[in-house]
């Protein structure tokens, strides 16, 4: 399958007292990639019926990211099963890697809130 | 009317890359005061019928806040209408005062979106 | 004097339960397009000697933004001091007005807080 | 070794449009636990020369957590090593667990950013 790209520029909002990145706002930067890659098939997956949730994240840290740096979110869907899928997002910057995640998320029924067949446009445009 | 006191510790999430609480942050901090007068208060003026949406801030910055500064939140109502209301909130470390707000609320109906009269539970606890 | 525009995505990490954008999270969007100000005009007032604080926003909430909003901030400088400046900040989704801030900035002193004159780069660059 | 508790309250601040908590913001309420455990502990750690930085993060959602929850996070360090250690940290709503992490951290030096003994005072209070 193939990576999308998204580019996360670091602000004073997302930094902390030690100067650099504060080691959550990196999942708000995977969220904004992973936002815009289903901006960018057409398609978010989510319909009256279903929504799409974080079931689980290992994110591993490389190296500080600090304020003004242009990063690079590199994301490609590593497993897409019938529920559920797993991301791989690298975040960089230039060519250096920052950090590392597998993200994986659940479809699910709104209303009953239980496993819902990931929604088939979305799994088409991902294939 | 009285004032309530609410009691925030800061954290790595608050602060920002200047190695201080983060300008932002103390709208959380004043929000979450907001909040705990009204669990305080036994309603919090919510029903099915009703929103309060923040119409507007006034914040000054006084002294810098620091990781793990223990501040007090000390909130007031100064303004109680028929629509909406004001509280003063002042934000001290100690005897120090770090920033005080001015923070408008507004009572709509949660579908039109339009003004609804406070919740009369709420305007009697508040008197 | 000039205005500049900044663009600005609603994200997930932006909204809150009532499903708009969290009220605190307008500042970050204004703090970004000052970031982006000071970058297109090569200077961000910053050196081994000053820092820039934030001293006091008015802000006013007209209209909510809601998920995947596309936001535009119009900043302006309306007011340059000698160690203060003022930026009147128009947060727009197309037409509409969705908040309105005045943020007054301070240029101090990084060891010694205090006033400290606003660097002579960045004003003429202002100017 | 021992299993420290901390009480985390639910804010808006901490929720998303989803209506839920915001799956970075448990990110916060585990670190906040953890400066709470070295608060207790009577020592952070951290001194003129080391600094505690985030390696990496396993983070698994069990069940969503809603405004105004009061949760606990239980955390206990489960590898102790020279330069690193990893807590084990269990987000809990009642008996219910809403959320698992697994969180490495490692002491590094300061200036040079390479890895440093963690401070033996710290070491000796976990023991």
């Amino acid at each position: 399958m193939r990576t999308f790209t998204y580019t996360q520029r670091v602000y004073f909002s997302d930094t902390d007292a030690q100067g650099i990145v504060y080691h959550a706002a990196y999942l708000d930067f995977a969220e904004h990639a992973r936002t815009e890659l289903a901006r960018e098939l057409g398609t978010s997956g989510l319909d009256g019926d279903r929504a799409l949730v974080v079931r689980s994240i290992n994110i591993s840290y490389e190296k500080p990211a600090v304020l003004d740096d242009l990063l690079t979110v590199y994301t490609t869907v590593r497993d897409l099963g019938r529920v559920s899928m797993t991301f791989e997002q690298i975040i960089r910057r230039g060519e250096e890697t920052v950090a590392t995640l597998l993200v994986k998320v659940a479809s699910i029924d709104i209303r009953t809130k239980r496993p819902l067949r990931i929604d088939e446009e979305l799994v088409k445009a991902l294939q």
